[in-house]
């Protein structure tokens, strides 16, 4: 056990806070609500930005920059926006500080005001729209496909690292299109950009859907989400998409002359996944043991701890470690050998379980005599000696199982924690009692929606897409007719 | 010509504003003193960025990611670092907007003040040495070695794109030792890996040294520093590297205990790069007609053009050119065919040579007959046909060789344009006249720097530290004796 890492069974929410900790991933600041991000989790981080940079790039998108700081009448053009956002904006009023007269330190110089107040971007429509408005005159200039990899800022009061912090980094897509058509099929194609993101790289089984009338990012016509299952039963958003219709481009006066010369207002998209996915990938997979990352993510995916007593046994077993250090590095995959002598065999066991390192080899004088290596795999509790000859050859193999089997159990949990309802008081003892993804129906209204989360604290996590036929029914709150099952679920 | 762009020899400083604007580099956005850094642009900062990264890590650093907000508290730990930075601070007072009472829209919450104010960061060394300080107990805790790559904001008046913005992006390494020796070396070995960065990857000849007490990063000990010589015989501080001394560390109280048990304060370095380079880059190798990029860091590096009347022509080019792109593409070498119909080969060529793409193919039906295809370098006026089949390794070697003539001509510019000078009146013409870099002599007292400074608005760029037997002298100033000879230039 890993240094009195909290189980999970008694209380999820502290094994979580206690592993971002010991896992060095992650830690508060002294500056409210904001975190660090220490290299290990960063790493994590970097590895997740480099695939999806490339699936971005791979789809056609530029990165660019944009401004940090949203004019407040910027974020005034669209009501719906202005309205979802006002209440989190942390708001640059000067620009120069000053020494006290009274010697105490320095102040905010008072005559160093802005005319015009600035907001820390908490999403960057608004400065991004702006400048389209000037590099957006015919459909020639269509479409704009960007994205932007950036810090963004709310202002939240309870914050939780990686899943609610005041500033968090994420990335943020920006397309603008000639037609409704382009721009809800861009929409879609980067939710399932999303989608395979998680499924391949995290491991992560999501649920495709669009959001309820309530739940939709402020400014959007429609917004589409990825919806992931923890392990304590409590659904995370992993990601959305949203379909803006004209809103940003009328708020903004953006329009195009298309190939008649005829003037229309622009049909934009906006998408963005952030470091919250961090959080999303430690509570789908990690036990009480530590983390368990997926090979695809792994900053360390194969470490090597030798069992030695005398430095001359450290070295005879340093020279077959070389061997297969350059076989794996050839092999792309990256390969720590851990030569430490200030601490022992079994506090590094339990450190790379911490850390979530797939594979982890160890070799001792036995192995030495015998020609072979133990791997173990961080997955499961299962160790095997092999022959030193067999074993880049034998992890390749394995890396790629505990990447199927993580994701294969992530989705198992699921399915076990999947359920269809109809009866509203067995929705409220089947949330109480085990949590979960909850298949209902829902008449489709606003008041039904916002009854039954104040009653059970269930959400609406989003009306499914993939559905063929779906099944009409009865509302279980309101007995209204419905016309398909929606997800419901608690959620962080 | 490329469109009017403004002659170098005519007006240097609008040509650079016209150039970063038509070669889709960046532009002004509406927020004052913020850019915006387009998809074109950008792509040349990621390939900096990459390059970078990796020369940081292949030194042992690891990226972290440490918060936007500075507590006015922080800043003020460090007497010297608060005075540098106070009068360019954007301040954070609030974090929340309301409608107004009038129904005028959105205004700040009064009652959502700040207890304490919050600067947006404009360096992170005091952020960061507040987390070091609970990261560092003992020696074995060190060193430690982290970079940010982040967006920092210095509120400036008068702002140029790259050049001086109040928003930019950089990188910021922030290392803390067990010894005063081990950070001064980690500080040189920083300063060398963007020297090397600057001659490798961006063609650009740079002097080492270190800066003058007046032009030191405030808070520091000494401030290394790398510097380069533009077209216009203006200089650029292009990088630096600070040996922080004991400084932050006793200002955050950040001791650990050496192996004797000895309670000592650690020893900081701070290094960075910014978006700056981009404007050095863009200003030291381009011409009239365009940017010209060092292959290593051109997101294109060769375009092919098709010459064409009818489709099936095109087609037929097609083939030939896919062939030749995927060999192209198994070499790493990044490669674009521009088939476009609604605009004339002329009308390509001009573009591509406003962007600087080092290579530019063009084919047209006499080449199909022959088996050729035509090859133009960017960086010097020379066309030249080639046999097909040859193309892509004369290519490959055309490239390499772009790249050295690149550093070569920008090397001997500096040459022509350095002077060595011991009399101020001469020194005084020289600038007035011809501008460049001016080795001359210094008394070492921060008043004749400074008069020097007023009289000539040329400051001591730096007083370099590759000299191995500094010649001695008299201040062309003040008369008194000088150690060694010191590099001037007006600066940007």
């Amino acid at each position: 056990m890993a240094k009195g890492l909290p189980k999970r069974s008694e209380d999820y929410s502290q094994w979580y806070n206690e592993l971002v900790k010991r896992a060095d991933l992650a830690e508060h600041s002294a500056i409210r609500g904001c975190m660090v991000i220490k290299p290990y989790g960063y790493s994590i981080w970097e590895k997740m930005q480099a695939a999806l940079d490339k699936m971005f790039k791979d789809t056609g998108h530029s990165n660019a920059y944009f401004p940090l700081f949203v004019p407040k009448s910027y974020l005034s053009k669209e009501a719906a926006h202005v309205e979802g956002f006002a209440k989190e904006c942390a708001v640059v009023t000067h620009y120069r500080l000053k020494n006290a007269e009274d010697g105490s330190g320095v102040i905010v110089d008072p005559e160093a005001k802005l005319e015009e107040e600035l907001i820390v971007r908490p999403t960057s429509e608004t400065v991004i729209w702006n400048s389209y408005k000037n590099w957006i005159q015919s459909y020639r200039d269509l479409p704009i496909l960007i994205n932007q990899w950036a810090n963004v800022v709310r202002w939240e009061m309870r914050t939780r690292l990686f899943l609610r912090t005041a500033e968090f980094l994420w990335q943020e897509g920006h397309t603008a299109h000639a037609t409704k058509q382009e721009a809800v099929e861009e929409t879609l194609q980067m939710l399932n950009v999303y989608a395979t993101f998680a499924e391949k790289f995290m491991a992560l089984p999501v649920i495709k859907g669009v959001k309820t009338e309530s739940e939709r990012f402020p400014g959007a016509v429609d917004t589409y989400c990825i919806e992931a299952l923890m392990q304590d039963g409590k659904a995370l958003q992993s990601g959305t998409s949203h379909f803006l219709g004209q809103n940003f481009a009328s708020a903004f006066d953006v329009k195009f002359a298309d190939k008649n010369g005829k003037l229309e207002y622009v049909w934009g998209t906006s998408w963005g996944v952030s470091t919250r996915l961090m959080g999303a990938l430690i509570m789908a997979h990690s036990d009480d043991d530590g983390l368990i990352l997926p090979p695809s993510l792994a900053p360390i995916q194969v470490v090597a701890v030798p069992i030695f007593k005398q430095p001359e046994q450290l070295e005879a077993i340093r020279e077959k470690i070389n061997v297969i250090r350059d076989a794996f590095l050839s092999r792309g995959i990256s390969f720590k050998f851990d030569d430490r002598d200030t601490q022992t065999p079994g506090w590094k066991f339990a450190e790379y379980e911490l850390k979530g390192v797939p594979v982890r080899l160890a070799m001792g004088p036995r192995d030495m005599e015998n020609g072979t290596i133990e791997v173990a795999r961080r997955d499961i509790r299962d160790k095997k000696t092999v022959p030193l000859d067999q074993v880049v050859d034998h992890v390749v193999a394995l890396l790629d199982d505990i990447q199927a089997n993580i994701y294969k159990r992530a989705l198992a949990f699921r399915e076990e924690n999947t359920h269809f309802v109809d009866n509203y008081e067995e929705f409220k003892n089947l949330l109480d009692e085990k949590g979960g993804f909850i298949w209902a129906h829902w008449d489709g209204t606003p008041e039904t929606e916002e009854k039954i989360k104040e009653e059970t604290k269930a959400t609406i996590r989003c009306i499914p897409i993939d559905t063929d036929q779906p099944e009409g029914g009865k509302c279980m709150y309101s007995g209204k007719p419905s016309k398909q099952r929606v997800l419901f679920a608690r959620a962080y």
